[in-house]
């Protein structure tokens, strides 16, 4: 598909890297070809090797373009988080809209690939932890920042702040479906609870008490 | 090596194990054979085949050893956090030194093999997370209830206490191993001042002010 105003390469660059992360996260790594993405974007073996050099350069742009696309979502997801919205429900709702984005299918295959070759292709990893998770905890971080100079929250590092909200939120869920391939995913209601548990910890941390 | 009172087929077993999980850490799954799984335990490829079906199975037996092992120090560390011993020290030695054994190199790997293999064999995974991962969890909140029964701190729910004790912990510092494969290592010092910080925020949720 063309989107306007985009070059004629920067289109085969998208198209081939939709293509790779469509075949990677099927097969794994090793199970992919640079002809099968050939085949699956519609385009040459050439081509392809003419806008990614070899297999390891391609996973890793596929790797970045991922983390670039979660990070815009929840960045866009914090800054909705503005002042008028700061209350129990309004963290909830980031909370829970945050961790099932988290949990997407997709995403959580790509996350297993990287880190199955975070040995072999050390920069792979580093470029998603960098790109993708650190980007995620700072723009989480920025959003309580600001919270906390307008005085409706307490959290003198932002930051660990930031760590502490995601690590309840995620650590198991994300853990779980990690190592259980998301074969038998908690219901929609049970994750809820969960969000709920860990935004009402969060607030008896970091949140101001009310007058009452 | 014999251990007292073991018997031949139980050190063999044993020998077994050690071995193949040294060659799966080394290797990865798929490039270990039984053939060097043998060689390495200095026994017959027909003996391996004897005490294991197949390299899933002796695989399988890696992970569940391993998540027993494991399981026992923290629930060792656990049990030494007795009613004396609870305070913000207390509760920091414990942080840190949990904190430690996980972030072991040769678990850290183990644990990428079985993310890397979690779709595959989703009953491995499983395996991990119930006999590792949610022991640990069930043994911090068997801790947690025993304390807070004695009136040291509040945590109704000790199972999300024990969620939220790990998440603030390791949320970072076991993503970051994860991702980065352990290429760049955090300080000593780091470490301890990230579980400090988590154990203060622990307290502020499930602790009992202190009157002054």
């Amino acid at each position: 598909m063309k989107i306007e105003g985009e070059s004629r390469s920067a289109q085969k660059t998208r198209e081939i890297i939709q293509a790779a992360s469509m075949a990677f996260l099927d097969k794994g790594y090793d199970g992919t070809s640079m002809e099968e993405i050939a085949t699956k974007a519609g385009v040459s073996k050439q081509t392809v090797y003419k806008h990614f050099t070899d297999k390891e350069t391609l996973f890793g742009e596929v790797v970045r373009s991922t983390a670039v696309q979660t990070n815009d979502v929840v960045e866009y997801v914090t800054t909705m988080l503005g002042d008028a919205e700061f209350s129990e429900g309004g963290l909830q709702r980031l909370a829970r809209r945050t961790m099932r984005m988290l949990l997407d299918d997709e995403l959580l295959k790509l996350r297993r690939l990287i880190i199955a070759n975070a040995d072999r292709m050390p920069q792979l990893g580093r470029s998603w932890y960098k790109d993708g998770f650190e980007r995620m905890m700072d723009s989480m971080a920025a959003c309580f920042q600001r919270l906390t100079s307008r005085g409706l929250m307490k959290a003198d590092d932002p930051h660990t702040a930031a760590s502490h909200f995601f690590g309840m939120l995620l650590w198991i869920p994300m853990n779980e479906a990690m190592f259980t391939g998301n074969s038998d995913p908690r219901s929609k209601a049970e994750l809820d609870r969960h969000a709920d548990a860990s935004v009402e910890a969060f607030l008896a941390i970091y949140g101001i008490p009310r007058e009452s």
